[in-house]
């Protein structure tokens, strides 16, 4: 078991904490199912009769238990016991029959139990639990129980709907009460329903579930990105490739994808005698593209890139708008180079994803450093000696570039070590962006050679590059960033034109059309709402500039620009406005 | 059944003649399975013993025996005649028992046998055949047996593997040795032989069968189309959405795909407990994003738009490289409208074409109209007073464009009529290309709305564009049109620079540096090889422009240009020639 973090340990026994209040409170009627620490907090999964239903209005009462609970200092204690004792233990609960069988079906002959318990008393609580737990209940300073929702059974549409209840825990209050603000901003900025209210993306149920629909407004942006990821990627030497998002499944027995990748693949299907599949990721395609010619030292790096869509399996239940989805477009490239060409590459990739970052106004970030789990087979290909070499270049590359970074076992990829960015958004959260991963299997499992200089076959070392890891996502964290005042350069229209009256609509339009030829992305509001409502929908669609049009602006060919903090309009040269805007599309700004 | 054309009618009975000559000729040796007329000839498949092999030394043979058919004109006569009396004719023949049976299956009561036969004589031949012939054998002038091939039975792999003879012919000697110089023409400029050769494109068995993959160079060219299409919608009010390849198979149920277009669909597969395919079309994704937001007719006309890669089943022996393939990108636009919009919608699409064959140098075109068949509610929805309808909307955009065109019955798409451009390129051969089709019924069926100026809600027309109609194709076409020689707008390399020594290295970099930062496509040949090796190895790879830089060149800051044609080389100050091919771009001359 991979050594985990302190605030991990602290949520997995505050659950704990939860489930033992609602036992003593509400009894047999809630009948325990699971609940993990998550990345935020925990939750705690059940099940109970039709007529009983809990509310957030029980949320003080339960509090009030496990405050109880925490000033008592309970124990809580691991050990291992005999799976006939464990299944006496748990008789009446299907939900615990079903852990012990699949930890047995795993092949462990004991099952560990997690007590909480006070040695002089009858107090006493005890869980299936793999994880590490504080020593006593009273190391709990700071919690919270955040909301109640329905979920499924481990994920599974197919299976019971239970109740969840989420809760969040901390080391000291301040923690708390800065992550309870995050989360009242987050729903403000909520991507989920600021997307469809500034017409970005569309989530449609007879499309299907994870699969979004990018609109006009969305699709702009993401073109805007890509178009500046192809151009900084001319500039760095990469090319541009095509591929199609299907293959056979045989490829990816070969690859090994099927072997270690399976559950996150699609099912297959058939194609006259052949089955095929929705690609899970571009690398294989981009392979066959480099064994497609013979290749020579001085072919390498080639640096083959692809906004590339794959399709990859996750639990409904698991599916939240553009963040969690089963369509990604990955802006990815695969490198193939000699060993030496290593640390070079990937300081020209950290290079890339910086720029990236900095033209989307992404200033905080660190990377994590993930490893393999030496013990673990089946999620990674054995071979014990080339994950250390590559494990040690990336450390050394992480030096080199000064990264701020952590270093995590059993979160590789299949195939190789990786460096996975963490950007931190406006209001502190954590997102999972842009990935550098370091392959030295890949290519001699698959036979991709190259000839080195003395004319010998060897086989290139792989970058596997994420440079946002995700437009979807991008494009998820960037409406949250900036609750969907997005910089001028991704706004879907940068400058709407409000004529005062009919008759300035001439002007208006000579103003658009002046816009228009300086490839400004403009709308000219010619409704016939009042001009303080007009001003009201442009800033509720977070447009940055307002241009305001009336006799005076007429006679001075100028404009009345407001911006969408709601400051006083100031009076501008329209020929000055336009140089204004277009220097801050080119540098990118981000006001 | 449809009216057929001249040259059809004319193949198919010169098809007879060649199964008459082989059955006179081989006798029971050949067993006759098929043999349709196509668009450039006709071919004839049969079945035989292991140890009887034929092959192109044996046409002359063959054409004689089919000359003294034709000379001796014998009549060509068609009846219908018993399914009893038809299998008893073909007893031996389990090909044509699969035939009778498949007609039976279809309902109709009696099978049509057209024969070749003399009165007088005992010559006698006949065949099961829907087709129209010509009255006699006589009427046949000019023909050409051209070569032999493997073909699998109806297509499909699983079935036996028959010999095909492939053959052609013409009204006249004239047309026939044009058609012969074409074809000798064609396999010179073959794109899947320049395609690999250029560095394009790679089909890969590994990925699967019609899935092509475009390289770097491949992919430059592309998104040169792409990048100039994305221009011109600009200009002309589209609006670029993004959707997924993936859609519930009950998607396809309601828009009726499932119904009148299953047979061109892929399988469907299982996401949880719903079903999944991948998209045939466009079209019912761009619909979900019109139906996301309440729409008046103030939002119309909406001119929806994407590059999006559609997949489509092809039988594996009818794939050829980027021509008939399984994953197609369809330049594609839906146009949402109201009914006064179709004519001026219609004309602004025709426009947009026209410019797109302009830049890519493509000037003799013909437009053909596709009606519906009245008498096939299988291929059709039906609605006989919106097919009329429809049908004379598309005449009259026609006649206002001043288009050349063709009608034909049976060939519209399952929705509406349709306007294909067929494009005649620099051999003469014709090529399928935009499609602009009319649709007044999906928009009822899927209860898609607007909101009329009464307020009342109404159904939009729909113009469904594919401006190229596939990218593939395209590329595909333009190999073969240009035998790979593209105009420099849309050349992977445009410029190559050679060094006449090591001396002039230097001065090659400098010259490279300049081309790259005025953004020409550059690369300089810095290898051992001679001089003229490396003049050579350029215009094979029909790089437009040749620039060897020796001292003379260095001293006067100029360029040694040649071009592919093999031309004297010209020298010319670098600036000039900068000034020269970035106005060649920019205009995307067709040299």
């Amino acid at each position: 078991m991979p050594k985990q973090d302190k605030l991990t340990i602290l949520r997995n026994s505050t659950e704990h904490v939860l489930t033992m209040a609602m036992e003593n409170l509400y009894g047999k009627k809630v009948i325990k199912a699971m609940g993990p620490s998550t990345a935020d907090g925990f939750y705690f999964d059940f099940d109970s009769p039709k007529d009983f239903k809990i509310s957030e209005a029980d949320f003080s009462k339960i509090e009030k238990e496990m405050h109880r609970l925490i000033s008592l200092d309970l124990p809580i204690t691991a050990k291992l016991v005999s799976p006939a004792k464990t299944k006496a233990m748990f008789k009446n609960n299907p939900y615990k029959q079903e852990w012990v069988k699949e930890i047995l079906d795993r092949g462990d002959k004991k099952i560990r139990i997690v007590t909480i318990s006070k040695p002089d008393s009858d107090n006493y609580f005890p869980d299936i639990c793999k994880d590490e737990h504080l020593k006593s209940t009273g190391k709990i300073k700071a919690f919270k129980l955040l909301s109640v929702a329905g979920a499924y059974w481990r994920g599974s549409e197919k299976n019971q709907m239970l109740t969840r209840i989420y809760g969040t825990a901390f080391f000291n209050k301040k923690d708390l009460d800065q992550h309870l603000w995050q989360l009242e901003e987050a729903k403000k900025r909520d991507h989920k329903k600021l997307g469809p209210q500034l017409d970005l993306f569309v989530i449609n149920k007879d499309i299907g579930k994870g699969l979004p629909l990018l609109t006009p407004k969305g699709t702009i942006i993401k073109n805007q990105i890509l178009e500046y990821e192809r151009q900084l990627e001319k500039q760095y030497g990469f090319q541009e490739v095509t591929t199609p998002h299907i293959a056979k499944n045989d490829l990816y027995k070969k690859t090994g994808h099927w072997q270690h990748y399976r559950d996150t693949m699609y099912a297959p299907f058939g194609i006259d005698n052949e089955t095929y599949v929705l690609k899970p990721m571009n690398c294989p395609h981009h392979y066959m593209i480099y064994a497609s010619q013979k290749r020579s030292y001085k072919d390498l790096p080639l640096r083959l890139s692809e906004p590339g869509v794959c399709y990859r399996y996750e639990k409904s239940g698991e599916l939240a708008g553009l963040i969690r989805v089963r369509a990604l477009t990955i802006d990815d490239s695969h490198i193939l180079m000699t060993e030496d060409q290593i640390e070079s590459e990937f300081t020209l990739c950290i290079k890339l994803v910086k720029k990236m970052f900095q033209a989307l106004g992404l200033k905080d970030y660190w990377v994590r450093l993930s490893l393999n789990d030496p013990d673990n087979n089946v999620k990674y290909i054995a071979d014990p000696k080339n994950w250390q070499k590559a494990g040690q270049k990336l450390e050394n590359i992480i030096k080199q570039n000064q990264l701020k970074h952590e270093t995590i076992q059993g979160e590789a990829s299949f195939y190789g070590p990786k460096i996975d960015f963490i950007v931190k958004d406006s209001i502190g959260r954590e997102w999972q962006m842009s990935t550098l991963q370091l392959d030295l299997f890949m290519a001699k499992r698959l036979g991709l050679v190259y000839t080195d200089k003395t004319g010998k076959a060897k086989h290139p070392a792989i970058l596997h590059r994420g440079l946002t890891g995700s437009l979807e996502r991008t494009l998820g964290l960037l409406i949250e960033h900036y609750a969907g005042a997005f910089p001028v350069w991704l706004s879907p229209v940068q400058a709407v034109i409000i004529p005062i009256s009919k008759a300035n609509l001439n002007y208006a339009k000579k103003v658009h059309q002046k816009l228009k030829e300086n490839n400004i992305r403009v709308e000219t509001d010619d409704t016939n709402a009042t001009l303080g409502a007009k001003i009201r929908q442009a800033t509720t669609q977070k447009i940055p500039y307002i241009l305001v049009v009336g006799d005076k602006e007429e006679k001075s060919q100028s404009v009345a620009k407001r911006d969408r903090t709601g400051k006083d309009p100031q009076s501008i040269k329209l020929k000055s406005f336009i140089k204004e805007i277009t220097q801050e599309i080119e540098v990118k700004a981000i006001n």
